[in-house]
């Protein structure tokens, strides 16, 4: 039967389960990326069981979120990911590098590889028909520890792209248009391939572009083929010799599709604060604009850099506007001095800021407040940016640099008339800048066992997580209601987020918008606690943190009504015990103070879905839905010390 | 009689008063400069005393000090700066123009001229024949509103320089030489006046160097003669018409005398936590480095830069340093791509930096805790970085690219034989780069008179400053000890920072050090209040929020056995009344919540030097010290309501 690119990029990865829509697969992983925000969680989780070396094609650490330094923690945090990188024998990109997406796929994006990386936008090196996936933490750990990914096998959502893209419109317009047809779960449970005579026209960083913001649509993966734009990448970053063909077959079919007539595509914008509210530019043309911000992973390219050095060359932006350049990477940043566009952005008063991801992750450039701030970045929910009350759009460098020039938000095309512009189209140098020893490769092993991990005083080693008793009694500390969020587990932002490689005191913040007293009664209660809640507990972010933190501080076991699915998944995978009230009127029941007795436990987990407890005096009837693999992994305290075991 | 240049330009400038050593004079200012830290309290000044327009020769309102925007307060702050500068007449300077000294030098420097700004090292324009002073803030005000600058006449000392500077030294070694000989408070009350052969040598931005770490010295200023270099320099920007030559007079003596041989110095250090701690380079060499920063005010010329990429280019740094750059200015950062030098850096693995103070002030940069940093900054003061623990060294570009190379503290001078490298001589360009567009000029009186000041929710207006009534019924609130320091009654940090432009917000700090109920205490008295004190009291910073925070909350006078300068004036240029007790030993009988009462305070105050207080029932004696302008100043309110009256 003809395959389609990404039906064969799985075929050649499957090592568990088979090619049935919905099912649970498990899929041989070749290369891993971390970034500094997860991988110091990530490195703490491998040093916690006792790795010795990456068991991957490749492991790469990036240091590009947390470059702002202003104290200690930060750079303190860069030297733990280096000699972690060094001792666990990962590649490590240094701070000033650049951002881990186009970096990676210069230096090592590969045809046919399986990418998985502990941030969203690891979607990106789809670009270059790689499997690329962005995952939590310890998928990647467990990844670098040798075992599969296992995700549910998901429905291929074939786009076909015709005709040639207008002047003035580019890759951003196109991925921009799939957001305004689909909203940001069009994706949910699909990888997203394109096809179609129109690709002929988009190269691998245009592909790029596209493929990043697959993550907005919350597609698990964005496929492109890998052909003659991939070929022309990989010759122009000196790989040409790693080229692989990697194309759908004649024939290859989708479980759905969906049509783009590039001819038809404008200028699209995406208002404040959704990547999914997108309408035309011209529609809200004329709004004031006080900040216009260029960079980021989803306009990474050297040509989303020109065309804006190009627009603004000999010209000033308007005084009122303050102009950002987060260059990508320094090649790019190389390659922008070379071809002369860097001076162009100085001399027309743009700010030059160091390569990485800066104001996209809200680290750096907040705009002020209320004001209009113009990005080509790939997200602006709302506060994202580090200023609360901001109003961020999102769209291509063409609309920002003609925003820039004039002050407000402009419809690039009006440019020709407005300023005598022609549509720029910069020429690229045939190989890209390439600073050979930018990246730091993996340490010989036997050097490498040498290295001790440097540990700043804001980085403690993960706990440990000792296995679950076969027989519990514990006290409930907090009984809640329905759709507990895990901001309300442990919230984000700048207070909590230096904290990330410290759970001890990360722990401090557990539960405290339930109830500010928590984490001071759990640590009371010495032989550990339950908590409560109704419906959906869990909902909202991905972050392991919202289990760490308060497994350390003594959480043994959850019983709600119902799970939110990542957040059910982390609490088995750091050896929380999931359980759920068969009747859900007998929360009304539960009282905080009263004690929960379980018997038998592991029997009970390993042989069958019910259990029954004693709760408050009371009998309740609870059930689990763990697998027997889950089973396992909860009762040894988790899949870390479970992974201790057998490395 | 002949004279040196120091006593020409203050001659120039006299406006009250005599040179006489120690006498207090006022002299005419022909320019201030103000930045972003300091320049939001200034503009809010301005706005309270209602000025309509500035009327120096010229004002200047620069953006450089807090560019990192990790929430809307620093950008809001620079829209307001940038709307106070639209209203009241000044020029201003966009974030990313770069740092304030060396830009004022490029586009506004003129010998002979008087500029004083609210930043110590103003001082670095000393290089081009001005007489350049960092003061308070609200002294930078009262320029701009038309009042002379009054100081001590300090004592004149005479540099001579002779020989020439052996290879790898440069003019930052001359000034550390000083601050070895002399420490930080060597030049405290006098004018350092460099003269003597080995000028020749030095260009205009190496004296621009040596200038500005006067301020180390404690020095009032530092004067160069405006001579050749000068002459070439303002050629190189543009503006050789405007050179005008400023030598001493044959025979010209110094009221004191120092002699420094080029030829004798050595790479010198200052090793961490004082810019006084200089040793040779050589007697620390070998020391692990984990950053090297260049840039700042104290290393702001093209050729400081350049130096470290010719010792770079080809080569990289230490994989364990982080190399960071912060380039000058736009203009510095545009030669720096024409000639060569970007690229180079940026190929050694640097990383570029936006224009600006950053790491010189702690916004940005922060080392790693516990790490030798070494920066071609001017200060070290503990923890100034941003980490509490931080280990920082000041040196030349020299010896910061030598360590950078190779991961310790290195002699420059070796890199000869290690390296094979000769002493860079970079090739300056004869003209500068100038980016025309870069400064916005002030706005036509018209026109200005039309702009509404924007603040951000984080800028409020100065609040009003009553007169101080005849009769003064009024509660002790606080009775302290001896050397109460600013930051006791005002902290720093990054906790109250960012609430510079704010008094009613910043006040909730104020002396809880001392007593964390204070703030409350004192909104609860409505009528106002007292404080009483032991000796000095107000050491330590010259800032002015540590007197406008109390007297929000309703401090009216302070009681004390004695006072520290600086901060005595402010509390004068605030309307606060600064009584001293004629006998110590009433301190003891006074206690939180007796009552103060003063009748008559007017008459005496400005009759005669004692006054008689009840307090808690005792008859008290008490003196102040304030002249007969500062008593109107003080009985109007301060200097700012004086003002306004008379605007």
């Amino acid at each position: 039967m003809p395959r389609n690119v990404a039906q064969k990029l799985i075929a050649a990865h499957l090592v568990e389960g088979s090619l049935d829509p919905g099912a649970e697969i498990g899929l041989r992983v070749d290369q891993t990326l971390t970034q500094d925000a997860t991988g110091t969680m990530v490195m703490l989780e491998l040093e916690a069981m006792g790795l010795d070396r990456v068991r991957t094609e490749l492991s790469v650490q990036y240091v590009d979120h947390n470059l702002l330094q202003t104290d200690e923690k930060n750079p303190d945090d860069h030297l733990f990911l280096q000699s972690a990188a060094e001792r666990f024998g990962l590649w490590f990109s240094k701070a000033g590098n650049g951002v881990s997406h186009p970096v990676h796929q210069a230096h090592f994006g590969r045809p046919g590889a399986l990418l998985i990386g502990s941030d969203s936008h690891t979607c990106a090196a789809g670009a270059l028909g790689m499997l690329a996936i962005g995952v939590g933490g310890l998928e990647v750990a467990m990844a670098m520890a040798g075992q599969p990914l296992y995700v549910t096998l998901p429905e291929i959502w074939g786009v076909e792209l015709t005709g040639t893209l207008p002047d003035w419109v580019s890759a951003k317009d196109v991925v921009l248009e799939m957001l305004r047809r689909h909203g940001v779960s069009g994706g949910v449970g699909r990888i997203i391939e394109y096809h179609g005579p129109g690709l002929a026209q988009l190269d691998a960083m245009d592909r790029h572009v596209i493929a990043n913001m697959g993550a907005e649509l919350g597609a698990t993966a964005t496929v492109f083929p890998a052909d003659d734009a991939a070929q022309d990448y990989l010759t122009a970053v000196g790989r040409g010799e790693e080229f692989e063909r990697w194309e759908a077959d004649e024939g290859a079919s989708y479980d759905l599709a969906e049509h783009i007539e590039l001819s038809a595509l404008e200028p699209l914008i995406a208002r404040p604060s959704s990547p999914g509210n997108v309408v035309p530019v011209a529609e809200v043309a004329g709004e004031d604009v006080s900040q216009v911000v260029i960079g980021s992973s989803a306009n990474p390219g050297l040509r989303d850099f020109a065309v804006v050095a190009e627009i603004l060359d000999g010209r000033q932006a308007s005084p009122h506007v303050s102009v950002d350049i987060n260059p990508t990477s320094r090649e790019v940043l190389s390659d922008l001095i070379t071809g002369g566009w860097l001076g162009a952005l100085v001399g027309s008063g743009a700010r030059i800021h160091q390569s990485g991801c800066m104001g996209c992750i809200g680290m750096g450039q907040a705009p002020a407040s209320g004001r209009n701030s113009l990005r080509t970045m790939p997200r602006n929910f709302p506060g994202r940016s580090g200023t609360e009350e901001d109003a961020v759009w999102l769209c291509s460098p063409e609309t920002a640099a003609a925003s820039a020039l004039t002050g407000r938000i402009t419809d690039p095309r009006t440019l020709e008339d407005s300023h005598d512009l022609p549509c720029p189209r910069p020429t690229l140098p045939e190989r890209y800048a390439q600073i050979g020893d930018m990246l730091i490769p993996p340490l010989p092993e036997a050097e490498a066992q040498e290295v001790e991990l440097v540990k700043g005083p804001n980085i403690s080693s993960l706990p440990d997580f000792p296995p679950v008793e076969d027989r519990l009694e514990l006290p409930v500390l907090l009984v809640m209601g329905d759709d507990v969020s895990t901001d309300e587990i442990l919230p984000a932002g700048s207070q909590v987020l230096p904290l990330r490689s410290n759970i001890p005191r990360i722990a401090d913040f557990a539960f405290t918008r339930v109830d500010p007293e928590y984490p001071d009664r759990a640590r009371a209660a010495e032989g550990g606690h339950v908590v409560v809640a109704g419906r959906n507990y869990g909902q909202g972010s991905s972050r392991e943190h919202a289990v760490i933190a308060p497994r350390h501080l003594g959480l043994q076991a959850v019983i709600a009504v119902s799970f939110a699915r990542i957040h059910w998944q982390n609490l088995a995978n750091f050896g929380i015990v999931p359980l759920e009230l068969e009747d859900p009127s007998d929360l009304a029941a539960i009282s905080v103070g009263d004690e929960v007795r379980l018997d038998g436990v592991h029997a009970a987990l390993r042989d069958g879905r019910t259990l029954s407890a004693s709760i408050g005096g009371r009998e309740v009837a609870l059930r689990h839905r763990l697998s027997a693999r889950q089973v396992d992994m909860v009762l040894a305290g988790g899949r870390i010390p479970l992974t201790a075991q057998e490395v």
